[in-house]
């Protein structure tokens, strides 16, 4: 419904565009730096998401017939420069850091050089597509990290925000180490290993729980989880091992993968079952719990409790503890001049960016931002992935997932933590930091970590 | 991107009725209620919204050649039974609560009556466009709520869940008192009045401010906002009088709408401002300001400051004090038979219902839940919608948002305020009530507002 429109954007990034045209300044070149100015407490590090969505957006900006007829009935716009707007395309340099790279406050995400008129007005949407993406893959990877072991899978698409959301969210989370997602789309666009249970009203719709679970066996060509909490769960995991035994007995063996509870105290009914499907043989039976799952109730369930996978939804697919985060596309360069923001509370690093990573003897990352054209020790997180307007970059999901699974593991173990730790603070280089203090005549910028 | 997709979904939504079909169920007529269990306590009502695009989506919901082709790939599926989807429409009978409706947690909002397998098959979607739409409204009302006679309008796009979200949400906005919106989609699809201002970028690719408003409101055919917090607020205002004076005497009278102040202390700033602007014969000038807002900081800068209007963002777009709510939709008759759920703490009330909604001498408003078929006194809030699978209702948004504002009009006193009063508890009717304890086998079954 949505999709890379470009309608879809803020007014003001059009009313600017004519602006700069009746200026003459539209086609000096500009660059813009994606960042989050601060992260939440509750946020050590985030994952950088939604990069290629964003090259795609970009590849393909144009304005159709029918957007320009509308925009010429508007009263903010000059017909004449309606009209111009036919054949605009996007045609900057884009770097950014690939997907799955963790990052921190402060540093630039995605940069953009193009004429002024194109790198703005492209700002909303690439905002759009980083700021959501990024926030689920941070949220995901804090719940891999309460549970390094377990089978995790977004249930998030119907209380995500919108279609898209549900959708970018599976790609998101798989990115941040989830195994796969409920969302079938999801499986087909994007190759993301697809799960699914049963729902109470599969139940429900049966005169007898062990009827539904029958039918429900008998029809899939796979094996499948069976939802056991609809009534009484305890009771229900008695009838699995009988409903088995039938399956056997009709030449179905091993049919039963795993059992789902979705409600109730979830770590004494696991265990509970845990030893009913014991008694009866079903040892290789896996327990799978859902039902309002956050990071916290996962690390206390993995660390003592009879779980093998979790479902998670809704506090996963709108990241329930911290729903936005402060991203922000900033005007860093025009006319070869840097330029700068000091807005309280909200001032900018003016000059083109670039962070470097490197580790100290005792495996601490340590970052250092810099201006793109310093030497700096450690290696470069943004890389190019657009040159005049055209993708230079693409990768499989697979890489991205391998490097945030790379890039986790090499974290200090306070940041893996789930509490609060101490926020980073990446280092400025000198030069930037003169840079900064000449520009904004002495005003001390400092990257913060909000309380 | 995503829209109306029939993949948009939860795989168990297609596992489920292969199993129905297997089963020979699948064509028996089931009704499911799409209701929210219980309400966040920082909100004491929930908006109805959404509903339009519900009906869209059931009207045209099919599958695809490719993604029945790509279904027929996976293990779930047996081919002859993905074969069989070919040509599956919607068939059912739609109830619900028209745009705008003020309800409450336990109410039903969208009753759906159709074959089993159909009504199941669309859970997904329906709640992710209801839930998300509500969750919207119920936060714009609030901030309505908080400045009654002010200009708000949504800025939300850029940190709104993906870009169904951006979209959608001015639209809620928009039904729940808001006055307009930033995002050009929304002007165009939905009708919704687009502002927009200037960005902080475009006075900064200027070498002075003064130059960057002249320019602004030259190229503009109409009154323009200009920001004026790039560099130093108070210093603006004084600008802004040239600017103005400067224009004049091109012939551009009035064309200095207003002034948008993003950061600082708004309260402080905007008398500061509005002092100015006064002095300088500027006083038709409004002050709108922005940045991080949400219904208490509106509330109280409307009630204390020279502010005209208020552009809001994340905090709306988000929803981000409550960004989830816990919205359901519950097999409630099948067969012809109520059905319930005994789940811990997600028991459901039985059978087909409708919303009653009286008011007392003193003018409150009191809701009965009872069965569809009962005589209950009041106005039945669930009208039909959708008949056979075709559309029967549809209304002009203005006509949701003058229900929105002449039922948030009505609400007593405490629930209007932003702080949580106590929860309103839908009535059960006698008929209801022992139905649910009838079937529940005398399980309580209470609407509660969680702490």
């Amino acid at each position: 419904m949505a999709g890379h429109d470009p309608l879809l954007t803020d007014l003001y990034q059009l009313t600017m565009l004519q602006g700069y045209r009746a200026s003459g300044i539209g086609r000096e070149e500009a660059v813009f730096e994606l960042f989050f100015r601060s992260l939440p407490p509750q946020r050590n590090f985030l994952v950088a998401c939604g990069l290629d969505m964003v090259i795609d957006f970009l590849e393909t900006f144009s304005f159709s017939p029918a957007d320009l007829d509308w925009l010429s009935s508007r009263p903010q716009f000059d017909p004449a420069f309606v009209r111009s707007l036919a054949g605009l395309k996007f045609s900057g340099d884009v770097w950014a850091m690939p997907e799955g790279t963790v990052f921190f406050a402060g540093e630039p995400v995605v940069r953009v050089r193009a004429p002024l008129e194109e790198a703005q007005l492209v700002e909303t949407r690439l905002i759009n597509l980083i700021h959501f993406q990024t926030l689920i893959a941070a949220k995901a990877a804090r719940m891999r990290l309460a549970a390094p072991a377990a089978v995790l899978v977004d249930f998030g698409l119907r209380r995500c925000h919108g279609g898209e959301a549900g959708l970018l969210a599976a790609r998101s989370a798989f990115i941040a180490g989830f195994d796969g997602t409920s969302t079938v789309r999801a499986g087909e666009r994007f190759g993301i290993p697809v799960y699914g249970t049963m729902a109470h009203s599969f139940v429900q719709a049966f005169a007898r729980e062990e009827e539904a679970f029958l039918a429900f066996a008998r029809s899939h060509p796979g094996p499948v989880v069976l939802l056991i909490d609809t009534y009484d769960t305890v009771a229900a995991a008695g009838k699995v091992a009988r409903v088995a035994r039938r399956l056997a007995a009709e030449g179905r063996e091993k049919k039963i993968a795993g059992v789902r509870i979705d409600s109730g105290d979830l770590a004494a009914l696991s265990v509970r079952v845990r030893e009913i499907l014991d008694r009866d043989g079903l040892g290789d039976v896996r327990i799978l719990v859902s039902g309002n799952l956050d990071e916290h109730s996962i690390r206390a369930l993995a660390a003592s409790a009879p779980v093998d996978g979790f479902g998670v939804g809704t506090r996963l697919g709108t990241s329930a503890d911290a729903p936005c985060l402060d991203c922000v596309y900033k005007l860093v360069e025009s006319g070869g001049e840097p330029r700068f923001k000091r807005s309280s509370g909200k001032a900018t690093l003016p000059g083109v960016k670039q962070v470097f990573r490197s580790r100290g003897p005792d495996g601490r990352i340590s970052d250092t931002i810099a201006l793109a054209d310093e030497e700096v020790d450690g290696e470069p997180l943004l890389v190019p992935v657009m040159k005049g307007g055209k993708r230079i970059f693409s990768e499989r999901l697979e890489t991205a997932r391998e490097r945030f699974s790379a890039q986790i593991a090499l974290l200090p173990d306070e940041l893996r933590q789930l509490s609060a730790a101490a926020p980073v603070h990446p280092q400025l280089s000198s030069a930037l930091a003169s840079m900064a203090s000449a520009v904004a005549g002495g005003t001390a910028v400092r990257v913060t970590k909000n309380a």
